[in-house]
């Protein structure tokens, strides 16, 4: 039984971690196989390529099926806590990339359904979590998530901006100049406010071409908004790394100032 | 008669407050009925709904209109200041909010007329006004507000820009390639240099593709200029409020951290 | 003749100079002037305007055009140096803004030559040069001017991948998908780096799509160039607010920093 | 045999480097060369000037190609160590500026294949390396270099977004509405995410467009990342070249101006 925990124990290791030869291997190994296997998905869409290739997708299809069918069984048995990984995200996603293949040799499904397959780029996110580039990744998050709020009222504000100008849009160009209803109207305001500018909609009258223009500046000057927040923040971030994490021996406190000598919450000196 | 100013006291700070259970419970559904008052404004307006559930969506509108007219006469009773609010910005707003469903009885409007109901969005922000993120408004709208000199230059800049490389453009490729008058090339202008270009009008000839050339990478690199305008100032903001001006009593030092009980470079308590 | 010079200073101080009472009503009158001037040069490209008010329009710019040759000729008699006014930017902008309407008497012009008179709306800019605005034109200018060498640098790199990609895109897609020629293919090339996208000319092989895809990330991430060279050379001069302008009283240096006790070029005391 | 290599050295100062008035003249003939040989590509290319002045083009090609054919003979003659030069990068573009036009001559090439003359313009580059924008670009990459980690985080998380979206919207739109592969719509998605929207594919169905404006929106945010990616590292990198960490040795206090020769603190010589 030993033996056996051992076992499990160092397959865990290879499949969930990262730090011995052979569990580096298997993660090259794994994103392979979900690259190989996503690109079969998407060539398995082109009409073309599915008329002439389909049999050898279809193949392929199986074979990575079966290879994270065995992987995820695997997971499940050598996770010491086999219940919380299965409701995880990754063990969702996991069980997403492979149940629509199944599904599909019972219920002829269509190429609609089987795009949930797809999800498996998720997959990719697990083996990066363990590399080096979590560091930076953590640091975007956070700064992101310190700018939250300030984002969250800066969207709001954008919606509310395209509701308004959609409506007026919506009344000054009117149904015979595309503008057929004030959903599509506030969906041409996004277009223009994110300065996307398709095209499929776009004002005739000489008055909505002003009021066009002006969302336009908007939109452009207000751009300004989302990324003066996130710079600012990610500037005070940096700059904060000259603030030291050098903690006061009498209060815990950390946070100093570099080349600060006495900590700066009980004047204990540093 | 104590009792009822009693009574308007209460109901005043339930409509107009938000520190009280009620008042909370009152501003989350005064939410909820805007957002699905506005919502059928915006279906209504679909032809294909309109036709199939008009009757429905006339009804709900009717529902709101009531409700909202109610809160307003209600809004006017309690308020000590009644003239004060009918005048104010969302006093305007909240009549703007019931009116045209009103007049609509009496002289049969077309949908143009009723699309100032979308107005409606509006009376949200009031209810935001009172939360937590309005001090996240408040800072981005200070930010703005010391950047706004430097912003107006810029898009009086901007403006004459497109005036002027408009007109070349009116000449270089005239009314043939859609170049139909100076205030339409203008628009083209603006279109380009907010890089939002719908395509509706673009160069045909050489020379007018590169002068749009030019253009672009204009407006694509003068992006920088709002953007660093607000960027800058928010730095500074975000700065200044991590760092107090302080300065130590024995030592003279400022720039301590905010909260800093003593000072980090004699350790004198501040 | 004492007599006569004092009223040229004063014609001077009206026309050139903004601080006196008469000095601002010019200021205002002449900035409301090249408006609706340059409002009625505009309106009369519109060819629907032109065909129903051409005449009204005829008489709007023969009165402008008189005004704005009394003030030249004013403009030129008091200022004592009237030959360098000449041919100053503003002297040239001046004429350019009336001599068409002359020449168009002997020689029946064309639309497109009378278009030169837009350049009316730099006289704008004269007026706004003594306002207070200037100090933030000039901060903004100052920015741009230090950070002049590296948006070269900057656009350079840019034109020189655009010519690489619009080479590489000509070779892919060729001719029968609108990539006629290499300078046409350089156009798409602009169009989708400054991520403005007509839409007139794009990409329909799956290797050209491909290509394309990777010009747009690229476009769309090196937009953080000039914005970063741009926001950084801002903060630094908005930050450099917080080095001091103090001068040293021993050895005349300035630019020290903020609480600086002595100066750091000689050690004098400040 | 000195007096030979005496002369080989000469003529590797001068189109090597730039310090000699020789040197200084041979890059300016140089450039202007190239600007010129690759105009002359480029009209090339434009069927209507092929068609009326392709004999002159063709003299002009020959002529330039024979230049930069003694110019490569030349740079491997006196380059102390030719194989180094012939397999380096400039080296290899040296000599792909030559060669198709000679293999043109045997195989009566395309167009296409006489394209990859187009890489002459990378021979500009090695030119500037000498001048003094180079210290600007130097700075420019090393900024870039410092933020390459985070940047490819961003860019990976943006391929993946696309890859979720384009899915999404292949299901929802479908080949009805131009959606016809999940290549297709991902490179859909990239075209909206970077806000460049060309038009050619766009929603149609009322939920498609609700989703693309949510893609939109989330484009137009998120160029927040990399440009305060590259901005908070290059606003750092001009802050630590304004400002030494040189300590003063009595008062070991750091961060004083570049050229202080005092310490501001305590007025000791640093």
């Amino acid at each position: 039984m030993t033996r056996f925990n051992d076992w499990r124990d160092q397959v865990f290791d290879i499949i969930y971690k990262t730090d011995t030869k052979l569990g580096k291997a298997f993660d090259v190994l794994l994103i392979l196989s979900i690259l190989l296997s996503v690109f079969a998905v998407m060539l398995d869409s082109v009409e073309r390529i599915n008329a002439r290739h389909g049999e050898w997708l279809y193949l392929v299809e199986w074979f990575f099926t079966i290879l994270f069918s065995i992987e995820y069984i695997v997971r499940v048995c050598v996770n010491p806590r086999p219940l919380k990984y299965i409701f995880s995200f990754y063990g969702l996603v996991d069980l997403l990339s492979v149940i629509p293949t199944y599904i599909s040799l019972f219920i002829p499904g269509t190429n609609e359904f089987l795009v949930i397959r797809i999800v498996r780029v998720l997959r990719i996110f697990r083996v990066l979590r363990l590399s080096h580039y979590i560091h930076q990744a953590n640091f975007l998050l956070s700064a992101l998530n310190s700018s939250r709020q300030k984002v969250t009222v800066f969207l709001f504000f954008v919606v509310t901006l395209a509701t308004i100008f959609g409506s007026v849009m919506y009344v000054i160009e009117g149904p015979d100049n595309g503008f057929t209803s004030i959903p599509r109207s506030i969906y041409w305001a996004i277009v223009t406010m994110t300065t996307v500018g398709y095209g499929d909609i776009s004002p005739h009258t000489a008055i909505g071409q002003a009021i066009a223009s002006v969302v336009m500046i908007l939109g452009y000057s207000i751009i300004a908004v989302p990324t003066g927040i996130f710079t600012a923040e990610l500037a005070s971030k940096i700059q904060r790394e000259g603030i030291t994490t050098v903690s006061c021996l009498s209060c815990k406190k950390t946070d100093h100032l570099v080349g600060a000598n006495y900590c700066h919450s009980c004047g204990t000196k540093l």
